[in-house]
């Protein structure tokens, strides 16, 4: 295989995948391998553009740690991640949507007893969260996880603050019991941007995009027999619902967070500032039967 | 734009690049983005490979550091680094043919006088090339910079010897005179395998392929008024001349490494050990002409 050229470079490096032994990994490498090829023909790369994107892949890599996936931030913003969850998640009519998981998850959340005060500290005004996990036919689902996280008043998760050190706040793990309920108190949402103190951002600062994301919860809710469901709760009004950042909107995920005055609260509290409460109701398609 | 689909995002993702103030950018970034969102339709991605992709391209960029370039070393085993050097160094004829960069080029190289031993305690039987740099009309060029690469007789670069430190040997930089001719001793360059301890390693170890190079040395040439030329010079008879894991080797760029029995080498010294000598001519595109 020598004096290869741009048109014969393709199926030179698909040949030399015949080995592969995992034929799903052979079909993966050899779609990369022809988009890519096609991309770079399509527009003529250059060897300068090349380097660029070489540079660019690196410092995303690099910009990446324990608390920060800014590959999964790159996806998200060329709307990949999106794509994916559409494609790997068509719900049964009645299940409740799925959207894209985000890069701010943590698996070290903390578990939270019902009722808990999830933010901890975190800014931002109270907000009282009312959960029901249910069954396609509408029956409560008793032992299911649900992971909850969220960004603070500031507009930042709690791994973005580094004074915070390996401190969790605005996030916890609830269980539900026989009513298929969790309830807790946390800080209402607000709009923030996406960072864009790295690579993604001067992407998103050079195409002319702005960096936002409507105000959400995200959910990660597991119970044994469904399916495994990844979404938001949006809150009703934000301006940013129609230009989402990750594409990531729908508008079954779209919720009131119902102002209150300042008065008694739904733990029993009187609070003397303003206060907002949901009420989501979060319907589990059942899992795949086994093949 | 909500309730995006597998097929309303790649549209949507375009929008949102309507405002590129480089119409460049906005050309590259639609191409990619169509590009990236077909190749996931077509294998349909599912959520664990596209994990398993985020974590690939983060330990890729997190393998990278001041002398290891492991998304050049992805592109060149991907074929993608071959194609944007065939697509931008069309040459007209009887010009010497450019061929892959590589990642381990560094821009500190020592400079060296004329007969100088680039190895400087590199591993290896002893080499001793003579490099000519002419004009497509065959006259020689004064004052040409080349900058000259190569592992040693264990196919390591210095860079891949953490011994080594900072300590640069076998590459330099040296400069044609009137005759437009280089010489230097060196050690012969050995066929080697790209690193295989990184992502890229594990990629090649998937599909079944050899992480081979066929021996070669890596000049980059830069003249006033003429094309820089990257290339290699390739040993003739290599083993893996046919199956280069970066698929870089081109007829015009093998040459004989010629073997000689010990005795009296071509820098006046006498050697009780076999040597090589290799003669090389290389010729420059004249830089296109201003727009």
């Amino acid at each position: 295989m020598r004096n290869i050229d741009a048109s014969t470079i393709t199926p030179a490096v698909i040949a030399r995948l015949a080995h592969t032994e995992d034929p799903r990994l052979k079909q993966i490498l050899t779609s990369l391998v022809t988009h890519l090829h096609d991309f770079a023909r399509e527009v003529s790369l250059t060897e300068d553009e090349w380097m660029q994107g070489i540079q660019f892949l690196t410092a995303t890599g690099q910009k990446c740690d324990a608390k920060r996936q800014e590959f999964i931030l790159l996806s998200d913003t060329l709307g990949l991640s999106m794509l994916v969850v559409a494609m790997n998640h068509a719900k049964p009519a009645g299940a409740t949507e799925a959207t894209v998981f985000g890069p701010f998850h943590v698996e070290d959340a903390p578990t939270m007893a019902q009722d808990a005060d999830l933010a901890t500290g975190a800014p931002g005004e109270p907000f009282f969260v009312k959960v029901h996990i249910h069954d396609l036919a509408g029956q409560p689902i008793a032992g299911a996880e649900v992971d909850v996280w969220q960004a603070d008043d500031d507009g930042l998760y709690d791994v973005q603050r580094p004074e915070l050190g390996d401190t969790r706040r605005a996030r916890g793990v609830l269980h539900t019991g026989a009513a298929g309920t969790v309830r807790f108190r946390t800080v209402a949402p607000t709009a923030y941007p996406v960072p864009t103190d790295g690579p993604v951002g001067r992407m998103l600062l050079a195409s002319g995009r702005h960096p936002w994301r409507p105000a959400h919860l995200h959910f990660r809710i597991r119970a044994p027999g469904f399916q495994t469901l990844v979404t938001h709760i949006f809150r009703s009004g934000d301006p940013y619902l129609d230009s989402d950042a990750v594409f990531g909107v729908r508008s079954s995920l779209i919720s009131d967070y119902v102002r209150h005055d300042p008065g008694p609260a739904p733990d029993g509290t009187n609070l003397d500032v303003p206060f907002y409460t949901m009420d989501q109701t979060f319907r589990l398609a059942p899992a795949a039967a086994a093949g």
